[in-house]
């Protein structure tokens, strides 16, 4: 261990005293700053962006990473609105949320303070340097990012308009700090600082998660895959049940609630798969199937590949879909307990006994009653801006916006009142 | 590793389908047999806890662990008692704790559910046993127990009787597990199990605490130590300081919300210390003072031992008392920042602002305001049985009750919604 990210780690809680000091005004000023510092510098940060990608396609990286990697004139605008969303938020903190008179007189408040200094290990998208830094200072936290290396320039960029915003604001840069070195062995330095840490969010893919998940001394929510299912019920509404097929695959098939496996009733496979497999054929979704969805495909003249039990467990962030033919509600369930990741689940019924099985057979972070898996997002489930979607069955589950990112703990208001009455003199 | 707690968990995993499945009025039903069960069966109970006993003297524990470990028949009847409290809460489950029409149509409801399998590390007290499997059942979660060694043949008795109940009841006695062999391999083993584990709860001296942290690959809320502060602010009331001093550190010195440190402003020193140096000394308190206190004690006539910075870290849970004189409000935050445990603080003060100041100035799971530290507890602060207090600042902080052992997650409900709009056939 080099102490270079304890060091950084130090300074970061040191700051994190005058961040927890501030008031909400305060807190949404800076965030806005931090908006305009970005629309200020756009052209330094295009430019980093620039460098980026020509060390990307010079070491080859596939057109999906540099897609999510490129910045371009409207992107930085939209990061800029995402920060100034963020700060129009309702402020989370100091908030009351219950409050209670004892018997005996004290007032006890349940009271929401931040979690204090949270580490976020993101790859490729830029983007997430600024909204995870907007997330955590709107809670009164303070942050350590550290990005992917094929990011590198354009996440410094984009640190250093929001250090700008924080030197306006008087405040310390190492609010927000940046670990720039992205060698791992940092990553496995960070995760060991327990006493200065409180929260590890790592969001990537299955290799980042796993080297977090084996290596933490911290607490950690991991923003992990998405195998997400339709469940089309005997009872489905055929119409509806493709409309929702549809959007869930083929919408935006890259990010984690796009649908990977379709569970279709044996009773109403006849007549809806042919016309989902039609329609699916149509967008360009390869689909992998099992024996009696291959014998529906052949009558209806589709090409679908035999699927293997692999396939059930693949989050493949593309044009593909593994479909399976099941003989009950009870069997859809089981097959979303053997090779779900817990994070979105969709039933197509027009049965309320059945939508409410399903509801309560699955413990996923959202279930879907004829509702497309693409609602599973902050925005969409009115929480505004995420710092991503959680996976971790504890502190938050789902979507997390900047109430996630804080505490609930206890105040206690009395006139001396104590438990034993002999303690008085 | 052996593979025996994995079997266990794996049997726990499965019951938790059915546990889950259960309304509250069949899971407050099974904890009342619970409790009649531990009643009916308390000479059995009893005679394995004073085999415990007899081991326990053999060995030559400390008698305020043999106090601890200790079973009679008021004990017994007051852990049944505490399961008809825990079966009569109300039920944390399946409420919709908010709801939220979208503009496109779209239901949105938050749902508790709960946390799937929860392992309990703990140490000597037997009651833990029926406390921690009656909280996870009521809030709809199954429970690895492994107590500590000195008490096997006690939790044994006490497990029995909870599965007599999930018998009685038609369900898997899987949902309580108790590991029976108490090797610490075990623990290593259970703690490794992140695919089956949902949450591991120790409870316990530093010892465990360290080992769980270092070896944990699953998530872990601690319950650690409480290293409380009374600061008794300049403008303080001083009979009612004096009470919550005596109350704090006297009522109950081995539990972790008694009193450890007393901070004292110096401008009340000279009238407050020499009052509250008699009133320990008249207890039985050894202190442990700062030279500002000597100087106060010699002149009052009373012994105190001067103390090193090593005391105001440690967690005595016996009748000794670290005291400071401190030059202001900020000198008390900085040394509540640097010595505490996040567990409990309190101040005693007349002055509104300085106790706005306090509250702000902490992160600890409770602050008190002119209140003891010993309503840091479930029950004083109306939470019902807690399963503890944890002092990890993230998905709970401080008294955890049923409530805390549940999760929310979204469920939204429509008429077949898309996010867009071509996805319509």
């Amino acid at each position: 261990m080099s102490g270079y990210v304890r060091h950084l780690a130090e300074r970061a809680r040191e700051a994190a005293v005058q961040i927890a000091l501030l008031d909400g005004t305060a807190r949404a000023r800076l965030i806005e700053r931090m908006a305009d510092a970005l629309l200020q510098r756009q052209f330094e940060v295009l430019a980093a962006n620039e460098q980026d990608m020509e060390r990307g396609r010079a070491d080859g990286l596939g057109g999906a990473v540099l897609d999510r990697l490129r910045l371009d004139e409207s992107r930085v605008a939209a990061m800029a609105s995402a920060l100034k969303e963020v700060a129009a938020q309702p402020d989370a903190l100091g908030q009351v949320t219950r409050r209670e008179v004892r018997p005996n007189g004290v007032v006890i408040e349940r009271q929401r303070i931040p979690l204090g200094l949270i580490a976020m290990i993101y790859e490729a998208r830029p983007n997430v340097t600024a909204d995870a830094a907007a997330l955590c200072l709107k809670a009164g936290n303070v942050v350590l990012l550290r990005g992917g290396s094929e990011a590198r320039a354009s996440n410094a960029a984009i640190a250093a308009c929001l250090h700008q915003a924080l030197r306006e604001e008087g405040l310390p840069e190492a609010a927000v700090s940046l670990v720039s070195d992205p060698a791992r062995e940092h990553v496995l330095e960070l995760l060991q600082l327990s006493d200065l840490i409180d929260l590890a969010i790592p969001r990537g893919g299955e290799s980042l998660i796993r080297f977090v998940a084996e290596h933490a001394r911290v607490p950690v929510i991991k923003h992990y895959k998405g195998v997400c299912h339709l469940y089309v019920d005997a009872a489905a509404d055929i119409d509806r049940a493709l409309a929702l097929l549809v959007d869930g695959k083929t919408s935006r098939p890259g990010v984690c609630n796009a649908l990977e496996t379709l569970l279709v009733h044996r009773d109403i496979a006849p007549s809806f798969l042919p016309r989902a497999l039609a329609a699916l054929a149509q967008r360009g979704v390869e689909v992998r199937g099992c024996e009696r969805t291959r014998l529906l495909s052949a009558y209806a003249g589709v090409d679908v590949q035999p699927v293997e039990e692999s396939d059930y467990a693949a989050e493949y962030l593309d044009l593909i879909l593994a479909v399976r033919v099941v003989d009950s509600l009870d069997d859809a369930l089981l097959h979303i307990a053997r090779y779900g990741s817990d994070h979105t689940e969709v039933i197509a019924t027009e049965d309320a006994a059945a939508a409410d099985a399903f509801v309560r057979g699955t413990r996923s972070s959202a279930v879907m009653v004829n509702a497309s898996s693409r609602f599973n997002d902050g925005g969409e489930l009115g929480l505004g801006a995420e710092i991503g979607i959680s996976t971790t069955r504890l502190h938050a589950y789902g979507p997390m916006g900047a109430e996630s990112l804080t505490i609930e703990r206890f105040v206690v208001r009395g006139e001396g009142q104590v438990r034993h009455a002999e303690s008085r003199g």
